[in-house]
């Protein structure tokens, strides 16, 4: 199996699409970011890279809470709208309908129509080069009532999607089941 | 549409699943990792958590490097065992018959088998609780050949795949289409 080098690159599958939300000057925006991930389980801690010419870095510094909120398949246009509008010109909240709300922490805007909605304090900015990585701890979690099964999160009614940009920038949605998660190794446990 | 508080939780969907590397004693060990994602584009940067009492973080610590390996969905067993156990206790290589070659760096082990493997320096490292979130600044990209439509990485040959864990501990693979990133929600720009 050969391999092609292909120079430093962010080349990792799958990531996820993900509306980020800040009040800036008392006004809710949102926009849409790839470049995240959990960053922490205890205490539970998100981390989003924003590029630093961004919007929605001034009003998460200026309050230094953010939101983070899955967007589901039907929105795709919305959410990819927030990735190519800027809220400094436009207001992204009315072009998009969105429904905003606010929770614990009350001044971190949340979009109801998003199945899963995390109300962040930040608690560390790293300025990496072109973005600012916001490593955000998760105060609280709400999930829209019909994407719960049993009283859990459902994967399959929240219907989150991913960024992809090789071979194209496209948006993907999850797919088939693979196998259970800390199960399905345990096999190999029996080679030596 | 009603919501249901469900405490701080790191509920983001889809999360990568990775195959992370390190030196450890000079000699190659991997841990799946999900609790990862792209942290800055330019220069290109990764972040991956990784729980503080886990063996990799030892040999990420000795050589300030790591790598990052794409599994695809056929290596789905190799991964998760690489997540169920510790390189302190087994040699895991060998378990996984995983061939493993070096780059650029020297000394970030990488795993043929997998289809995209990048290689980082470590620029950063955030002690965050439960675990470390190591940013790597990432070197080197290789991507297996057989990988490749029109010299670009592809998706559909990578095959990558996802954890979730809500509502149960699996692994899904990526599926369907949305739509064109930066292009979709032009649409709504219209709109006042």
């Amino acid at each position: 199996m050969g391999k092609v080098l292909m120079g430093p690159q962010t080349l990792i599958y799958p990531v996820p699409v993900l509306l980020i939300g800040a009040n800036i000057d008392d006004k809710p925006n949102f926009m849409a970011v790839a470049w995240g991930g959990i960053a922490n389980s205890v205490p539970p801690m998100i981390s989003v890279a924003i590029r630093r010419i961004r919007y929605t870095g001034r009003g998460i510094r200026q309050n230094m809470v953010f939101s983070v909120n899955v967007p589901c398949v039907e929105m795709v246009k919305e959410t990819d709208y927030c990735g190519i509008a800027s809220g400094a010109k436009v207001d992204k909240v009315k072009a998009c309908r969105f429904k905003v709300f606010y929770g614990k922490l009350g001044n971190a805007p949340l979009i109801e129509q998003c199945p899963v909605n995390l109300e962040c304090k930040v608690v560390h900015i790293l300025d990496l080069g072109s973005h600012s990585l916001y490593i955000g701890r998760v105060e609280e979690t709400h999930v829209s009532e019909e994407c719960l099964t049993s009283g859990k999160p459902d994967v399959k009614k929240i219907k989150p999607f991913a960024y992809t940009k090789a071979p194209a920038l496209q948006y993907q949605a999850l797919g088939d089941f693979v196998a259970e998660a800390f199960s399905v190794g345990k096999e190999l446990q029996a080679r030596k």
